[in-house]
């Protein structure tokens, strides 16, 4: 999984059904650059600023509540900044 | 999923049969450069110029209306660019 | 999708027996250099210097005439370069 | 698979139910730097300073004992470092 | 799929019983740097300074004589270096 910070959300008018009701956020990568930003899916409502843990590709599916066309999604709200020895 | 933005299309007339009626968009993602531009199958009819929301991977099959050797759908036109507080 | 050129072919005598029959062509990404080079299988005939459509992951499966340990297929031959307004 | 180095582990109380019990794991590559750093769950009893095997992607769910939105899976604990000649 | 260099081999004690019986190599990219370096596993019998293709991902089940937790296999040994026209 990548830990990330909820930097933005999206808005989508036109969109596939399937992602209606999926809020969409923009998740900044916590290790590397704002050129690693991704979207999302959220259904335990991050809020912006927070730090997640979004998990990708095919296990999205167990982590959304039904089929979507969605490549990632928020799966937990971190407590605190990991801390790194170093 | 990622934010990228349709500069090109691209025409092929030799290829898989399951590929045909799929617009193929050449997308530049919106963090990271050219290098990075990939092609995806839209549906949805997005338009150069536009702000789209593309899933790749396995997931892109809940996104299509049929079987198809393709790795990157267009699922969402953006309203507007995201707002990245800095 | 990838878009890439056909750069060079390899040849493996000792390999998997299902990956007999398909040519496997070295592909260098149109956007990005040659570090990124990959091999995709082909079976629609593309030649050197062509330039390619190639879909990656689990949407190979949806590209190839049977199953094989295959994570890269060349679908499409374009027509002509992309044009890219910049 | 990745060989990485259990650097750190992170707690989140706000998580999917699915993602109960496993230890979330910080991985910093050991080949390449801090800017790929990934959080795999582990079921084997990986130490922090520890080399690990880390598989990702679909294969994960072979490595875990039950469905979870997890993409990343410790497999095993490396004896000593890879010797790398050059 | 991914052209690599046979660098070394792991050796892993305390790992999953799924993983017993696979040799793990270590490769590194024959495009690309030692940061990009990965652990295959190999039931074919490549040797250290061999180059070989390497399949990642859900394809690699199809290169498995069995379900495993692994994300990368090596399919096949090079018959000598790709000859690239630049």
């Amino acid at each position: 999984m990548m830990i990330g910070r909820v930097v933005s959300s999206v808005v989508s008018s036109r969109k596939y059904q399937e992602l209606q009701g999926f809020k969409l956020l923009v998740i900044q990568p916590y290790f590397g650059g704002k050129e690693d930003c991704l979207v999302a899916a959220d259904e335990i409502g991050a809020g912006e600023g927070e730090l997640v843990l979004v998990t990708r590709g095919s296990a999205v599916e167990h982590g959304l509540s039904r089929k979507a066309p969605v490549d990632a999604v928020v799966v937990g709200i971190l407590d605190h900044d990991p801390i790194l020895k170093d």
